[in-house]
């Protein structure tokens, strides 16, 4: 094949799709761990992160414009793998009072794919000359790594109920 | 099944053999990205990885030892989901002159995969009250985020001179 060779606004078109398609699957599992979550808590934060995602999902939506590319995921392997590994706690924990721990633990997995796609995308679209994109990714990664950071307490405060209840 | 419930002990092996899975998998990946990579400095950059990934996984044989069990892994699908991306962007940008970037990026997200799991393991180690597995698991910790950091600087070195190029 003749084409063009690849350039860094490919990589970025690329990723930006991979992460696209994260955020879309993240948002349909949200609900789903928070209605298996046991406490309000735990159950509260994965909401909340919900409405978040939509949000982010939005941004994305913004730099496919600044493209003038139609917004369309391409499969991200890795955030199916982060998910199932979620899945496989709660049915694996479902009635271990340990859950929860590890529902955190599993977004905690799906914040840091986020923050380390963030960072990417930020750092390139900078390169890129494209300051708008810049600001958009980096106000998503100030929630991602809030969220990691509320969760990681959550995660603490679980560990502790957990570990004094054995 | 009239299996006790599971524990945060439970847990903690259970996500203890997920990373030490992920290692070994990160370790037969990183010479194949060094291969791969065009610019000696990125190529360097994961051969010391791979180096430190032979400490820690030494690290997490410790930490089976202290409880009594084999070290052996469990298939963990977050780490082959990561890695099969960073193979994709091998194929498809081999001849690019982007491929470095999207390396690095590649890399990264495995690095943030393991930073999470490790801050995980780390918080129920002390809530478990195992010390020693603690200091080894914050060792490990300190290494992953200094080789983050490291690749963020290599990411937007090598955007610039991308942007630069193009």
């Amino acid at each position: 094949m003749a084409a063009q060779p690849k350039t860094l606004d490919d990589l970025f078109l690329n990723t930006l799709k991979d992460i696209y398609y994260a955020e879309k699957k993240i948002l349909k599992a949200l609900p789903k761990m928070a209605k298996a979550a046991q406490s309000e808590q735990v159950s509260a934060a994965f909401l909340k992160h919900q409405e978040e995602t939509e949000g982010q999902i939005d941004r994305l939506g913004q730099v496919f414009e600044m493209l003038g590319k139609p917004a369309r995921g391409k499969t991200c392997d890795a955030i199916e793998g982060i998910i199932a590994e979620g899945e496989e706690i709660i049915e694996e924990f479902e009635d271990s009072p340990a859950l929860d721990a590890g529902l955190v633990a599993a977004a905690q997995a799906v914040e840091h794919y986020e923050i380390s796609r963030y960072g990417t995308l930020k750092a390139w679209a900078g390169q890129l000359g494209m300051n708008e994109a810049v600001k958009l990714f980096d106000t998503t990664l100030k929630e991602e790594k809030k969220t990691d950071e509320l969760l990681s307490g959550l995660g603490e405060k679980l560990a502790n109920e957990q570990a004094a209840a054995e």
